[in-house]
């Protein structure tokens, strides 16, 4: 181990092999991806890798962890619709930033790889579901929304439509799409009159 | 070029090919196809194949548009429930099937190449969208759903649903999920309604 190695400690160090696997990743993709690659990029030794990540799947999701924001604290703007905007606002940053392409190669080998699909479910997926969720149960208890409009495909509609243009016409993906979305897929669904009564209001904002 | 390969002819060869392809897509991912692979494979030589198809791109995407049916006749039931079942039921054919590795292996390739992008584009993805358009636009005539509640995002729901679920779950996708998306997304954003005369019906089925 040289000198100029030697001297970086802790998250110096975990910084540069996540930028390293990132860069690896938006190159030559994940099957391309090799531990020696990234410790040659991140100028350190592939023992050093291996001591903390026994694979290249875990290496890969813990960069993607690194990059992607915090699931911890779902937006709280006081209404739905300007809660989810940011939800969508921060898939977007993610999808045109430097984990994008990251995050495209990983789909192309979920099929061949289930162990890798449950990692990338429980701590990339299900935290971005648990936001949703949390979202739509704050708006259901002000009264904003149905509970009986809301089931699990309600609430992955919108992320679904985000992700299938990310594959269908690649990246930047417009604000003003993700707008789109809300406005003309998801408020539809989560507001949905049930009766004249109820509808009035929701379709009177729309019409 | 051996005896057994100079028997083989036209559709027979092309065949071989085509089924070559998606074998190495489905092991090796398309990062790790080649021509030399595909050739081998299909018993054929490397120049028979640059004969036809400059790149592997161009390969692939003739392979895919080998197995993916035909989307010249949308299927025309009648009611716009049962077309859009229809089409579903295709997708998930096509998904849980051997094109779906293969299909799913490109994906992450898509961002990488742009121009490869444009080729999926056209000869995959368009001509789906034409076949829900088809379908809702006969709807729409048959007085089944309101023109103004359909634009291309209501129309691109439930595809990019199924997509959504193949690659976070895997596959293969099951029918139910398949219904349940036309019952809880597709269907209510198509009928939902503007009016409380309008709505009755469209509601009182689901309700």
């Amino acid at each position: 181990v040289g000198g100029a190695v030697s001297r970086r400690r802790g998250t110096v160090l975990e910084h540069a092999i996540f930028d390293a696997v990132l860069e690896q990743m938006n190159t030559v993709g994940f099957s391309g991806l090799t531990m020696e690659g990234v410790a040659a990029a991140a100028r350190t030794g592939k023992a050093a890798l291996y001591r903390r990540w026994p694979s290249k799947e875990d290496l890969v999701v813990d960069a993607l962890n690194h990059v992607l924001p915090s699931f911890d604290a779902p937006p709280d703007t006081g209404n739905v619709r300007d809660d989810i905007a940011e939800v969508f606002r921060t898939m977007l940053a993610i999808i045109n930033g430097n984990a994008g392409c990251a995050i495209l190669g990983l789909i192309g080998e979920l099929d061949r790889d289930h162990e890798f699909i449950t990692t990338v479910h429980e701590r990339v997926l299900a935290p971005r579901k648990a936001m949703m969720t949390a979202i739509i149960e704050r708006a259901i208890a002000r009264g904003e929304i149905r509970p009986d409009a809301v089931n699990p495909l309600v609430c992955e509609a919108g992320p679904a439509l985000i992700i299938h243009r990310l594959f269908c016409e690649g990246r930047p993906i417009e604000t003003a799409f993700a707008d789109a979305v809300l406005d003309q897929v998801v408020l539809p669904l989560l507001t949905r009159p049930d009766t004249a009564a109820q509808a009035a209001p929701a379709t009177r904002t729309r019409a």
